[in-house]
């Protein structure tokens, strides 16, 4: 089921940092020997959809079709496919290519390509043609980067698995949470409750830090063991010296040092969302319990599979809100103003 | 050769945070069963000394003798030592008691004691009494926080390794600079010349990172592999992405982006030297490599000795200064204008 033509796609872009959404269509690329071409069922809105979108991660690579959370079935398969056929239900994430020769792309951390891993949208293929994301309803990407949905995954709840999932579940292995291990997440929207259920999965005590009680009920039913209010400074006294291990998915500024005093010795403040303005810390926060501050973006290719494998082993999914192609710039200002529980996810087939 | 009564020491002390270094003398504790009387040699001093006595880690407990990097002999012992004996050459550190029953001080972590690790000057010991340091002939400490100096090294040269030493020594073993590392130590003061020696001993690739070229050649000597000038902006861009591991001695405030540009993924940027003032960074330096910023506070009672024995048998040393009790006053205006190739060591005969 070879194809040596382009393929026309609908899709939602923005012709602008400062423009609405509007439906167009593109050419997606004729396919290549291991090209997959995948009919797009759903795609997720990330935060980063928005930073990209309004032009806040720099300038911005317009027309722009955002969405790199997305899931869908296998249409059509370049001459040499081997991992794929068409009928299979595959996801594709924040990115559609590396290098495949550095060290990072060996180990299987394609994202820390020593190249330059391609992003999903909002970039330069090694071709030099911009990428264009899932507000579409096809996409042609090479096997490579291609993960299977297991069956046990709905496709609307699988697609923010592929960067919220994804993002969250990755440093929460790299830094061992498990059995034994204290583990408090900060923020509890799109990213947050997954990294509740990841984390209470992999067998850690988890504390939710969040700004008000609002959500204690849902926290407790995702698998959190505590809940605390980071608006009331009694919290930064009783959970003193309490933490292995800090996840903080909100993208605004924090105390730091607040947070770092939440630690224990040895403890790391892991940061996966990332507020535009710098963060500020003392060092005496830090010397005085051997204790670090550290980054990470989402994961590679193959342990993105090991965390679809293992939501779906144990259940975990992302409470999510279907919505059509028309809402979507409605759906921005609501995610901005933290009104979501807690992803959105786009039906494309609303396009 | 046990004693019931206190004894009196000669010792330098200022009184007030903005007083001249004086002469005066105070009484060390009646032995305790476990406790060594030493008489003191040399000490050290440390850029922290300076800060304390200065008042600018808090208000300081006046009159202060500071001083924690002490090597003397043991002149007495207490009734139930079994560690050491009179005449033993021996050395203490930056503290002199602590809990001995938290998970820290039994992993040999003391430094990092639940209930408080007391310093050996500027604080309050168990009973309440302030701790004078060793800017003194003679003092009582518990043979636990006693470590022996290896016959290789002189007293002099062994002060400033209790401090110093140990500081650098132990995040170099913590984060692993080892064969196949690339190490960078970012200024070479009475930290960073050590710092060298210690992760060239240890195997690892060093590299010296420092204002201007002026130590070159003495860093090489030291055995670092590399030299660069951080006031050359083509530093930054030749050495991108090229450390494991950033050991920061410098107590001034970095461009901590710039720095952690300079790592590999996964790559650490460790602080032993704290400004007053906070530090800045943006996230998206730590998430795009996976990067941490860490702290690390000297190092316990064990691996302070293991410092000592590993010193000996590697050749390496602390290049001194050594200065007479009058010279004090003098000697921390030149270590703030950095005027000290690499540590002052006062020979406290001459108190």
């Amino acid at each position: 089921m070879c194809q040596n033509h382009t393929t026309t796609t609908k899709v939602l872009s923005v012709a602008s940092a400062t423009a609405p959404f509007e439906r167009t269509t593109l050419e997606r690329r004729v396919l290549r020997p291991h090209d997959l071409l995948i009919d797009i069922q759903f795609s997720g809105i990330c935060h980063s959809d928005i930073h990209s979108a309004f032009g806040e991660w720099g300038e911005g690579i317009f027309p722009m079709v955002p969405g790199h959370e997305i899931a869908g079935v296998v249409a059509a398969v370049g001459s040499e496919v081997t991992k794929f056929a068409v009928g299979d239900r595959v996801g594709v994430g924040c990115f559609v290519d590396s290098c495949g020769e550095c060290e990072y792309c060996l180990s299987g951390e394609e994202q820390y390509c020593t190249k330059g891993v391609v992003s999903t949208y909002n970039a330069l293929d090694y071709d030099g043609n911009p990428t264009y994301g899932g507000y579409s309803q096809k996409i042609v990407v090479t096997e490579g980067f291609v993960v299977r949905i297991p069956d046990a995954l709905s496709l609307d709840v699988a697609s923010p698995l592929l960067c919220a999932g994804i993002t969250t579940y990755s440093p929460l292995k790299h830094w061992n949470a498990g059995p034994g291990k204290k583990v408090a997440i900060v923020g509890m929207g799109g990213l947050g409750h997954l990294a509740i259920q990841f984390a209470h999965a992999l067998g850690a005590e988890v504390t939710v830090l969040s700004r008000s009680l609002n959500k204690k009920d849902e926290a407790l039913s995702f698998g959190a063991d505590h809940y605390f209010a980071t608006s009331d400074p009694a919290t930064f006294t009783e959970l003193a010296g309490r933490f292995d291990l800090i996840l903080n998915t909100v993208s605004a500024n924090l105390d730091v040092d607040a947070y770092l005093s939440l630690l224990r010795i040895d403890g790391t403040l892991v940061n996966v969302g990332a507020p535009a303005e710098p963060d500020k810390y003392h060092v005496f926060s830090l010397i005085m319990g051997r204790r670090s501050i550290a980054g990470s973006l989402v994961g590679g290719i193959r342990e993105t599979q090991e965390m679809l494998d293992f939501a779906a082993e144990h259940g975990i999914a992302p409470q999510i809100e279907v919505i059509s192609a028309d809402q979507v710039d409605e759906a921005y200002q609501r995610v901005l103003k933290s009104d979501v529980r807690y992803r959105f996810v786009i039906d494309v087939s609303t396009l």
